[in-house]
């Protein structure tokens, strides 16, 4: 038997206010009935939302919050106003205190990494959080991280990063040596990669629980050449979005193709049952569900403008990471890694180290 | 009447010794028959090659080069072996020494630019070169650069490349005044980003011949939301990449969803002309070519696993870049720049500028 699991859901982040919520949440407990839900958002609205939705409202509490934090909000600001009063404070307050096994929001990315480095705070011998994401590849999917939450990482924090996709990896998958690879590019002697080789070396001669397999480029991701991608979060988020407007484009084409004259109409037609499977594989709610890893709990970031599948989806993933203890998985991981290394957590020579990186990537 | 152009081929570069240099040589002169080829290369190899194409052999000169540099050489292996006597090098210094008007080749990237930076110099004002791209978009081309020449550029460098890529979009559409956008990630708080968001302040602020946009995510560069592209060299190879893999991942699931059944297969031939199209539009072969920039000289780079159409493509890039005299226009464009803000080249500040910029990157 499955041990129950609570989840604490900022039902007021997102596009519209998140309307998408608690459907997604109907969603998500027709496949994992035994679930209980804590709500945070506005009482009144979402008393409104549950009518027609009696399996929610029989899983959930309502916490009522005065504030919310808003999609444009910058991080700084949403502290201010929204600390200790708002949804997605208090849902993060929620797995901090244990009342909830992990936090699910679908609101503004910065505030709730901030929030979550406040309320949560960073694990033990882990400096910097990284959000990792799933990647739809022709394999299956892949984690990617990190893609936007720590820019210019060194080698110590690749390195981290590596071990967490790959707890990730095996929460999901059960993979119990997910392959990993760092992103580079494809010149052999470009300068200032110092940190990303670096990285590699260690990942190379360390026993960890993975299979290292070296670089990889922009055009290995798709493939699924490996079950994790590292890499610093400015690269990986404009490789994300890249990807993503890739997809979009190709989608524009297909449909402009599909509209060209009466025989493609009727072909495409005729071809209407392959084309879902298409649609399926390209759709972006599928893999919806960035998760923060490196924080004391779980926390899903749902894409802010999804719908109740895509909600449930990042919902799900959620219960993935809970029901395999992914906090714990990486608490021992790195614990082991600097066992084997004998660092300590973010010693000034460390910075220093990062510093001559960047120094010497600078003057080349 | 246009001016008659004479190009430097190295016809060694790419797959397959460059196999596919003369019959693409061949179509180029079909759309640009004015034009005088020097081919660099094994005389006896290209002998044989010629054969079957009088025209490429009636508008070219054969150069017999010893070495030819190999697609999996460092840059530094292929400057020690192939200095002066490749045809690589060969093909380059006829550019430097004003045999020809560009240069192109299919060969090894990175040896291709250390050889370039060394026989061709950066420009007077320019610290590094760039690689610029074309990108297919759903409204066009847009250029994207730097795709991997410079690691980790500073807002002077950054600048710079805006400068160089909208001379290169003046040259290839005739804009006057194309728009330019910095590569950037959404989160407004993120630290780290300083040269980015210098460069946007120089770039809004100075007088220069495009049109600032801002700043541009991942997913509005296959949008077309600007004509050019501005980052570093390792996002903007990292995000060059992940497009191309993004395309080829959907290129497969489309071919599978086509041979889904029988009744699919039917849709896919009634429909084939208006796959043409779309085939049309993802064939990486029509947007083949990188310039480099910033260079006293054209350099037009293919990429090595192309076909006769693509070298073409590439070819007649070279033609654009040649016919608008691209190096005197980015000559004038960055002296006219340098004025304004009474900048001089590398100096020692700029360095250190650098430096604190990346420092602070490093510490936050």
């Amino acid at each position: 038997m499955t041990r129950q699991l609570t989840i604490a859901i900022d039902a007021m982040g997102g596009d519209n206010a998140g309307d998408f919520v608690v459907p997604g949440a109907e969603l998500a407990l027709t496949r994992h009935p035994d679930c209980k839900l804590i709500l945070f958002g506005d009482a009144k609205t979402l008393e409104q939302r549950l009518e027609g939705h009696p399996r929610v409202r029989a899983a959930c509490t309502v916490v009522h919050s005065d504030v919310q934090v808003r999609m444009d909000e910058k991080p700084s600001q949403a502290l201010r106003r929204g600390r200790r009063v708002s949804s997605m404070w208090q849902a993060l307050e929620a797995v901090h205190k244990g009342d909830a096994d992990f936090t699910i929001s679908a609101g503004n990315t910065g505030a709730l990494m901030a929030m979550a480095r406040f309320v949560l705070k960073t694990m033990p011998r882990i400096d910097r959080p990284a959000i990792a994401a799933l990647w739809p590849t022709v394999k299956g999917e892949s984690i990617v991280l990190d893609v936007g939450a720590t820019i210019g990482a060194d080698a110590r924090q690749l390195v981290n990063f590596a071990v967490m996709g790959a707890a990730m990896a095996g929460a999901i998958v059960g993979l119990r040596r997910p392959s990993v690879g760092l992103l580079n590019i494809g010149e052999e002697e470009v300068k200032g990669l110092e940190a990303v080789r670096e990285a590699g070396q260690v990942l190379r001669e360390c026993e960890l629980p993975l299979e290292y397999h070296g670089f990889v480029e922009g055009d290995d991701v798709g493939q699924g050449v490996v079950d994790v991608v590292v890499t610093e979060g400015f690269s990986g988020n404009i490789a994300l979005k890249t990807a993503e407007g890739t997809a979009k484009q190709i989608a524009t084409w297909l449909r402009a193709a599909m509209r060209r004259s009466i025989w493609s109409r009727i072909g495409f037609l005729l071809a209407s049952s392959a084309f879902k499977v298409l649609r399926q594989k390209m759709d972006p709610r599928r893999s919806n569900g960035g998760v923060f890893l490196g924080l004391n709990g779980i926390v899903i970031k749902s894409h802010g403008g999804t719908d109740a599948s895509g909600f449930a989806a990042a919902l799900g993933l959620g219960v993935d990471m809970a029901r395999n203890n992914l906090v714990a998985k990486i608490a021992s991981d790195i614990e082991k890694f600097e066992a084997m290394t004998g660092e300590g957590k973010s010693a000034p020579t460390a910075n220093t180290e990062h510093e001559t990186t960047l120094l010497k990537a600078a003057n080349s």
